[in-house]
Formats: structure tokens, C-alpha cells, sequence
């Protein structure tokens, strides 16, 4: 699926988001970014997918899902329900295809597909799932209603986002705090939203879904969990920033010294007395309608 | 115990901490203290203690127990351990002994003394809890290394802390950040840190603890938990906020339309499409030194 962004994959549109491929410099950005997007993967698919598992014989439509840094751990999980991912971007899905290839799942059908122009007919699915796509989205509520028709009565929809508000660390920093806002301004700029995780409840009451369920998944990370230090506070949150750097620069939100610096103590948070914070959102609701 | 705050018991030098009667107009503020602090326990009581209990004959010192906000509720889940709760204000023990009779608890001993000059002998004690008390103290790792002297080999720390950095909240706003800013500001000023549940796992080993495990407890409140968004977001979070109004324009850290409207938007945050986050952190630890 289209997601609504520049057309430099380097704005920073992206947060935990899809890779894309489009322009000039943009094959050694992308293989950089599917790395980091597997670390990542990898990373969190204990605390973000570990309640997520679909019954036999059930339809699932996965909307965006990028290079599908997502899409294994799901189907890994629900080997026998059948999965439909989706995004607008033929890149993207030249990748998915063979992450899903490599890891020899074939209960997956790849589709390129627009979330606002769905290709399947209205109510066939029994379950959706999106992750890290509404950041993305400058109506990210309208998307979610979209998805909703998809969906038969009682179906599920699932939604994993990020907030870049919910990050902190020790040592406190006002330059990685204003780093951080470079991504946040950036993605904003984009359409998007870098701070969505927190009002998955309002905008899933709001697209028309029913029995809406919000689980917080935090990842704290102290030297007494090394794996997530480098896993997370060092490949997965403070890369991504970091790959904002040209983008702000450019857009002159924040001077050279002041991003570096602030990249700087965003990598001293994870040191051994340092600690690092975020918290990602995980929605569950039930498409009421008949 | 004394903590480090200003004379002024408004100044804003407790957060989630001890209430304190010293001043003139003091008896009215305390008694509202007091029922927030309630309001509080009972909201947050299981969040925080559930996974705490002593076994039977341990002893335990309750360091900072004000007026017992937290002591009936570790008292009641540890009955046949020896509970000292010990504080260095008087009035705040008056009301705490008042508490603990009025719950029919056997097992508190109440004590006057200071975190500093502790009037026990060394190695006395199985266990050490301390909760919203660290935030007031301009040493907190001196304080724990002493608390740690109290501790036999082997014997552990319990600590729980909030931290101000880690509210956030739908409908954002800056009214309502700058609001709180100026809590963190006001017992910053009074020595204290209200950023401080970050970085227990620093300050413990800083301490001498040993096998420091750093638990963060996030409270997450939407529409779909009303008794959180009362209890919490409105009772103990905006209402703590809502408490330092007068020494913040005192001290001219903020203009009053800007801290009421900061208010204002708390509360908001409360209605049915509002979201609101803060996490504590609990942390335990081991006094390895012999």
C-alpha cells in the first residue's frame, strides 16, 4: 500500500515503517534499512506478535506489509491460517516475497494493493493486521474504516505502532530529545505521525470498531539486558534516527552539531549506566457492524 | 524521614511522596494530600505490590513511609513478617499509626528516624522497601548505600519510583507539558528529582547493590477503563499537578492562564476519546557485600 510520504525514502517518512526503493541513492539506503528493519524484527518479535495467532482455515489480510520484516514472524505464528499481505509498493513486495520464500511459509499470498482502493470483495477476511503502516497515514482513521469493510461482522483488526513521545533515557539529553523531534517534525511533514502509538483508541472508536483493547509493550533497556541494548536502543531506535540526519539537515530543523551530538547521547544511553525507554502500542477490535 | 524539600509543603517537592504538616495553612492542604494519597494507593496498589511479599519472621524496614499511604498495603501482604515503617516527621507517623490500627495490622512498628542516621544496628534487616522517596532526596545513592548498611549479606531492596519524563497523553499539548514541567522544575529546585524512576538501575549499582532488576510498571488510561482514568488521571496525576500551582506562579516558572489551561488539558486528556500514560519503576535488588 501506498503510504503518504516524500518522495526521498531518506524523509524520514518512515519510523519502525516499510522500505522503499525509488530513487537515486536509494539501493544502498534500502539494503541498510532491510537490515535494520530485520534486526528490529528480530528484536521485538517476542514482546509485539507473542499473543497474536490466527485460527485453522481463517483469512488474514496483512495491509502494508512492506519488505516483510512483519509478515514471517505472523505467519510463522498462524501456520494454518491463510495470509494475505499487501502493500502498494513492487519493491517492497519483490522483497516480502522472498523473505517469505526463505523461510519456507507457504501459507502466504503476496498482493500488491492500495489500502484505500482494496482489491477483495467487501467482508472477506476474517481478521486484519497492521503494523507500523498508519504512522504513515495522513487519515490514518479513514484507513482503518477501509479496512474495516474488508472485514466480516465480528472480525478482528490488530494494530502495532510506535511513539516517538514515549521515548526517555538516562542520561537525559535536550540534543537527543531535539534529534528525536527532527524524526518526529519530519514524519509530521510527511503526513504522518511519529506519536500515532498512543490514540490507537480513539482512532479505531472513531473508524466505526467495537470492544477496542490497548496494550502498551514497553521495551525498558538497562546494561542487565545486553541483547536489547544493542538490539534495540543502539540498531533499531537510535539508527533510525540517525538516518534522518540529511533529511533534517536539509529541511534545517536542527544544526549539524546539535543532531550529531544528539546521536552522540542517544548511543551513551546505552553504556552501562545507561537506560533506555519506549513504548509501543498494540490494539485489538471487532468490526461490530453487520 | 527528612527529605529535602522546601519549608513550604505546596512548593512541590513531593510528586507521589510523603505528605508533610508544617506550615500555616497546612492542616487543609494536608488533609487533601492525604485523601489523594489514598486515592492513589488504592488505584495503584496493585500495580506496585502485587509481586511483593516477605516471608514469615522476616524483618523489614519501610524507609519514608509518610503517613502510611503504602505501609497497610505491604503490611497486608506480608502479615507475618515485622514490618518497621520509619519516617522522620512526626505528624507524617501520627497519621500512619492511625492508618495502621485502623486496618488492624499487628505486624508495623512505627518509627522516628532519618535515612541518614538510621538508630539500628547494622545488618538488622532481610529486606529494605522504599517507595516515593528517592524522588525528594538531593543524595539518593548515598541514601540506598545506607539503606544497603542496614541490610544482611544476602538481604534485598525493594524501590519504587515515578518519573515525570514518562507522562504523555492524547489530546497532546503543551499547556499541559509546560504544567508539568514545572513540578519537575519546583522539586529540582528543592533537590530532588522527579525524573528519577529512569534511573534506579544506575543509582542501585552506584549504591553497591548487586543483581539489579529494573521492572517499569506502565499505567495506560482510556475510555475503556474509567476507574483508572478517575483514580489516575484525574485523582493522583492531574490532581498532583494541579497542587503546585501557587509555588509555580511564586516562583514565576509559568503565567496562570498557561498553567490552568496546562490543567484543562489533563483533565481533557480524561474524556471519552482522551489517552493517558505514566509508568513507575519498581526495582529489586541484592546486597551482596558481607
Amino acid at each position: 500500500m501506498r503510504v503518504v510520504r516524500g518522495e526521498d525514502p531518506s524523509t524520514g517518512g518512515r519510523a519502525f515503517g516499510v522500505a522503499e526503493m525509488t530513487t537515486g541513492y536509494v539501493h544502498g539506503y534500502g539494503a541498510r534499512e532491510a537490515l535494520r528493519l530485520q534486526d528490529q524484527a528480530w528484536t521485538l518479535a517476542e514482546l509485539l506478535h507473542s499473543d497474536t495467532a490466527y485460527p485453522e482455515g481463517s483469512t488474514v489480510l496483512e495491509a502494508g506489509c512492506g519488505i516483510g520484516a512483519q509478515t514471517v514472524t505472523l505467519a510463522s505464528r498462524s501456520l494454518r491460517a491463510h495470509i494475505v499481505s499487501a502493500d502498494i509498493s513492487e519493491a517492497s513486495l519483490a522483497e516480502a516475497r522472498k523473505a517469505v520464500e526463505a523461510a519456507g511459509l507457504s501459507n502466504v499470498r503476496i498482493a500488491q494493493a492500495d489500502i484505500f482502493k482494496l482489491p477483495f470483495p467487501p467482508q472477506s477476511f476474517d481478521h486484519v493486521f497492521v503494523c507500523f503502516v498508519l504512522e504513515h497515514l495522513a487519515r490514518p482513521a479513514d484507513a482503518l474504516d477501509a479496512l474495516r469493510s474488508m472485514l466480516k461482522p465480528g472480525g478482528t483488526v490488530t494494530v502495532i505502532e510506535g511513539d516517538h513521545g514515549s521515548a526517555y533515557f538516562h542520561p537525559d539529553s535536550e540534543h537527543a530529545r531535539k534529534a528525536i523531534q527532527c524524526q518526529v517534525a519530519l514524519q509530521a511533514k510527511a503526513g504522518g505521525d511519529a506519536l500515532i502509538g498512543r490514540r490507537l483508541y480513539p482512532l479505531l472508536r472513531q473508524a466505526g470498531f467495537g470492544e477496542v483493547q490497548v496494550s502498551p509493550r514497553m521495551v525498558y533497556a538497562d546494561a542487565d539486558k545486553p541483547q536489547l541494548v544493542d538490539g534495540f536502543t543502539r540498531k533499531t531506535f537510535t539508527a533510525m534516527i540517525q538516518a534522518v540526519r540529511r533529511p533534517a539537515l536539509e529541511a534545517e530543523l536542527i544544526t549539524a552539531a546539535c543532531f550529531d551530538k544528539g546521536i552522540a547521547d542517544l548511543y551513551r544511553t546505552a553504556e552501562d549506566d545507561g537506560v533506555f525507554c519506549y513504548t509501543f502500542f498494540k490494539a485489538r477490535a471487532v468490526n461490530l457492524a453487520g
